[in-house]
């Protein structure tokens, strides 16, 4: 594993950037009821409950239980119950059923959080060295995923609600100007030999973005902005989801099996579109990105419009070369695609799905030990997305970052950057 | 529909048995935390909010919108929401995902309570008529199932938890003396014609109790007593779940397919058995009755001791000949069987599997109106069972009383009476 | 056992039954491919190839291997192949598979036939008594009951090739006279204590029609045909297949599911409706039965018209008051309803859905040894269905008979025959 | 789409390939019987007759009906019949049910066959132009596909039946000498630009192949053979099968969902090792190369040993380096593995799962008109395999060939070839 970002602050930085991402796990939650916390809609979202329990088990079991002495564990049940997947720690309580554990309490999982902060600190407090920094930082990013995860969850367990409950009132005017903007600009990109993913230990990465190695690249064009949602619109208006002849075939086959007609979050009610976001129901803005769609429904847009999803290795390409990592507006909503010329959107919008299988990079190693089970196992029927999105976390974006998703997933916030050969 | 037992108390009578019934519910819930009444941890089982909810929508509904001028429906989204499986009601919210409602609140559902308990109570000073106390008097024998659905879901939903939460404290000693009581004895009937259901207009009974009419019933034994774990432990310990001989075809099939050893609440810890019960895990009590098995496993059982169940027919003309409706005593645990020779335990201890197969009885008419969906519509793959338990709230006995579910379910607090042919 | 029909006619007798019965099998499938024989299009459909097989084996293995010295089994891997459901026996070849199995082929299995008629008639020849009669009588009604089998899943594996295939020529002229008869007329029967079911020991009948008991009746109506296609249409066209108020809510539930709009062989086509036959797609009769419907339907269709279905005492009671079994007329399509007064169509059109459970009788005993298992275990969740139809033999009826299919089945040949409460 | 291969023959050569490739397909059937051919043994695999027929739809649909004046299809039914995937052809009949048609008869189809033969050689001794050409050259190079299907779908059908049918007689020796062979060699390969796929419009290829592109090479190591039964076992026999560590997440929950603990095809009897071959069940060949296994299992295997999966730019590179592309020997079995030093067991053994997803190259275009969906529409879930295998018909190889199966398959002949990284 890399050193993290905070090697060269020292211990009272770290641990002032340990308090700062665990404090944002709460204000996460703050605005949620216990009852809201406890839920579980599908199998594939878990209560937050669970997020703050399970963050909270990771520091216990990879840091404390290994280096702190006479550490005792909070609770000895939870070893099972807040394991997600690590084998090699041991049995896990069944994924679909973590909505069904109204024990531990919320109350009791605050408590369990407060207690091990304190001997977390504690211990940063008299044993900073590398190995615990190390853990430490990981711990942190792999909050940080986390923190995107409960407002994923959040937002989708909300979504069968009838009710449409709203997760926060609206602090920013939506815009409704519908006039459509103007259509995307493809900038040329020429065949290159770049480098690709990091091997820099001064900066926290993940295993699955290392090492640096170098990759040919084709010419291409790449999209200067996202799809928006009324050029998604006319897809559907066009018969996008009742024409097989845009779809893969396992595309085809599960929007059929689903009945899909449109993304996951959007609905059609007497006569007008509507979106439900973290603000309830909302009108649906044609000018902003299209959110929460596969990767299925976006290879099937790209070849309505005679177009392609880029690689990922074209995606790192152009954000290196234009260092636009930027984090978004303290919003949940994607804003308005802008009618620019010049590339936008590369990570404070939606993630973007690539036509890149998630697989391991050239000299790939797992992280040693029993975390090596945090991203390998993974790299199977998963394609990776690139970028950032309205949820992430400020500084948890990286030009390197590699998400990765199910194809026909699409609860997470993904969107659809098109790239084209350059001929 | 029959004249509630109610009917000559007048109003101020009625009001009061209304407002125990209602008590009665927060009652059983008090204990729970908000997360607990969340829980549904199958979709066969209910949140405890959701039960509170749904018998209030059920007075909102077949009495205060039709019978109350100028009543104000609560939310109107409630009629969705809380409609459990009235077609003639409209659109319903989807069954298994009962417990992904987070909003309504608990509070905002108590809140419902209240509204409600007041129109009705203010209806009831001013209003009543026959109409209105027959509808009232349904809804209360409603309230009264889901009472015992409550325990029996609250009892389902801790079981998966690996804590075995409690939902009581132990208020008794629990006897552990497992020396074995003495086999149970087989009373004999002769053959004859009785009257089976009723039609007796000033008594509450359920349009599926209805009409009474005569059934030629041969001559039978009778148990006097209920099949203990301990008798039931023999069955296992002889290979029972192994040996297709004893089960019926389909039993056999989903037992091997969900790979059953024993009844659903039972657990095999470091060679010792022990049960879950609303008291936590528990030591097996070898002469408490089996409890929670389906009708598979208790006609296996009857087949491995060459008996048989009995017929609804039998057990009713048993239970009317002995006149033993006795609740059970204020807790949650069936207690020891006794060796008495007499007939016990027909409605203080677990509901009876019989062999007889709910259908309707000659003559049989469906509550007018939309709550003529309440029994009819189920009268298809499931069996009687007869009796009572100790989840019953007490003036909820009848000996026409006819309780149903299907083969394979086994949450409720099912036991096994046997039977044999006369010869 | 029953002492067989054949009982008091001597071996030569029995003989020659015994022959008949076993070339009609072959009848059957004489006019079908080698690859008809093979097809299995649903996993309740087994091929015609291994209904040959398995009558055989039956054969083989409860008269053969046990009574006749030196047998030599024709193929010890048969023993598991051609097993249906004997657990006793052992192991056996899983059911819905039964259509992959291209070895053993047609031709051996023809061999196989011919190898266990020839020791079937040599032990008759010299060992012919009273165990070997039962054995023998028992396997000659089981075989009949797969040849009406093979009629159904040839029907059914044909209905799913879109090219319609005739398993027949058309041997008769369909009418198609679709003036409507006249609505069926209910003959009334009064309350009556009834024999039902069977002891007689001189006749053949299976262990399930047996004892015979007595049933108190309750006064009735019985209609005196079945329901008509053009009725049928009535109920689809009013909307039937859209409104749960007619359906059980199991009924509800499935055909939703199953997209069920129609029966199973009802087709539409530019704006006629046909009905799939043994004579390939014909167009549909109004005034013949409406047929290969299932237990919701039935019961749905009886809802609509305000009636509902007998239970299988009235029907047999209606039988032996009448005593009017006959079989049908050589064809495998029921014929025109009559307009008539006097009561039809018991037993040569359609199997009437009865609104009883298949439960066993008061003083149920199976038949001793491994071949109990083949009736009492099929008790629960299965439906009785009285009669007889076109695709029985035609000396395979009785008043007793009980036939039992699960509610949602509907493959073989049954009908509705409706019933009333008398008031 | 390429020129194919036959280009520069002329009509008459094009004509002799026609009918030999169109010969083969009926020596391989030759030795089914009509029920063998008749077999779907699940729903992946397609019936032999099915085979034969869709092939010649495949020249009726996209040759004849198209380029050849006044013909008359066959039987216009077989359009959906015999339509495997494409959607712009028009509807489908259900892949699962293939097995269901017992019409048209194999007789049926050896008639369809003679008829389209005779059209399609009519049209070249008259019209042989390029683009008759290439339909003819694609057409044959599908069948050739279908003729390994053809001998996968045999294996698999036959495997399920407990007689365990030979496709064959045993016409070699097969080498039981089960000294394992000396440990694979890992050959060193550096750095490289390389050319992948191709663009020769003179030899024929998929349109998945092309264009030829450029591709950056890491270092790496390339087994010298692929990995033995015997190596295999020692997997197994080391608990592989248990232990998640060596699985990726979704390959260790599908091996535990199937119950998996060992290849498809391996027997494990009376305490030694079998494998159904075309030859029956036959010892297993320590030292021949393991066969029908998954991607899930062939990744298990490569961690287990610190190794890897080769990528498919790696294998393409080693196989034009090497330029050993060599057909089988005329077996149905993979011969022994050699202890050569050299590389070997390129295309004449089995297929070998690489580490690569089946994505687009970049420049993809697929072929023009319907048969567009021939390929493009799978480039999902999907794992490239490299290479060919003993069922492989030996004028179909090419060292740019992409074979692809989902990771869960292992029906076809899979094996493992290992790769390493060089450090």
């Amino acid at each position: 594993m890399n050193k993290p970002e905070t090697n060269h602050k020292g211990g009272d930085a770290l641990a002032e950037c340990y308090q700062s991402v665990r404090r944002y796990s709460l204000a996460i939650t703050a605005q949620l009821s216990v009852e809201d916390c406890q839920l579980q809609a599908m199998p594939d979202v878990s209560p937050c409950k669970w997020h703050l329990a399970h963050t909270t088990w990771f520091f216990e079991t990879f840091l404390l239980s290994i280096h702190c002495k006479n550490y005792q564990v909070f609770d000895p049940q939870f070893k099972v119950l807040f394991n997600s997947y690590y084998n090699g720690i041991g049995a896990q309580f069944k994924r679909s059923n973590r909505g069904s554990l109204s024990r531990p309490s919320l109350k009791d999982v605050l408590t369990y959080r407060a207690y091990v902060d304190k001997a977390v600190l504690q211990l940063l407090s008299t044993h900073n060295d590398d190995v615990i920094e190390q853990i430490i930082t990981l711990g942190l990013n792999h909050e940080q995923q986390h923190q995107e995860l409960m407002l994923m969850d959040i937002k989708y367990n909300f979504s069968v609600n009838p009710t449409f409950p709203k997760y926060k009132a609206i602090d920013i005017p939506i815009s409704n100007n519908n006039n459509l903007i103007k259509p995307a600009n493809f900038i040329d990109f020429d065949q290159a030999i770049v480098n690709i993913g990091t091997s820099d230990q001064t900066q926290f990465a993940y295993d699955n973005e290392q090492p640096k190695h170098q990759v040919l690249i084709h010419s291409f064009r790449f999209a200067n902005r996202l799809v928006t949602n009324g050029e998604y619109l006319a897809f559907i208006n066009a018969g996008g989801y009742n024409n097989p002849q845009y779809w893969l075939s396992d595309g085809w086959a599960h929007s059929k099996n689903q009945g899909l007609s449109k993304p996951l979050y959007w609905h059609y009610i007497d006569g007008k579109w509507f979106e439900f976001t973290h603000y309830g129901l909302q009108p649906l803005n044609f000018n902003a990105p299209v959110c929460h769609v596969s990767y299925f429904e976006a290879t099937a847009y790209a070849n309505f419009v005679d177009a392609r999803l880029p690689t990922e290795f074209e995606w790192e390409y152009v954000a290196k070369a234009h260092n636009v990592i930027k984090p978004s507006q303290n919003q949940l909503m994607p804003g308005q695609c802008e009618g620019d010329e010049k590339i936008t959107q590369l990570t404070d919008a939606c993630w973007q799905w690539t036509n890149s299988a998630y697989l391991p990079y050239p000299g790939f190693k797992p992280i040693e030990g029993v975390a090596g089970e945090y991203n390998g196992k993974f790299m199977n029927n998963q394609m990776v997305l690139r970028g950032g999105c309205v949820f992430t976390p400020k500084n948890h974006l990286r030009t390197t970052y590699r998400n990765f998703y199910y194809p026909h997933q699409a609860w997470m916030c993904s969107g659809i950057r098109l790239a084209r050969d350059k001929v």
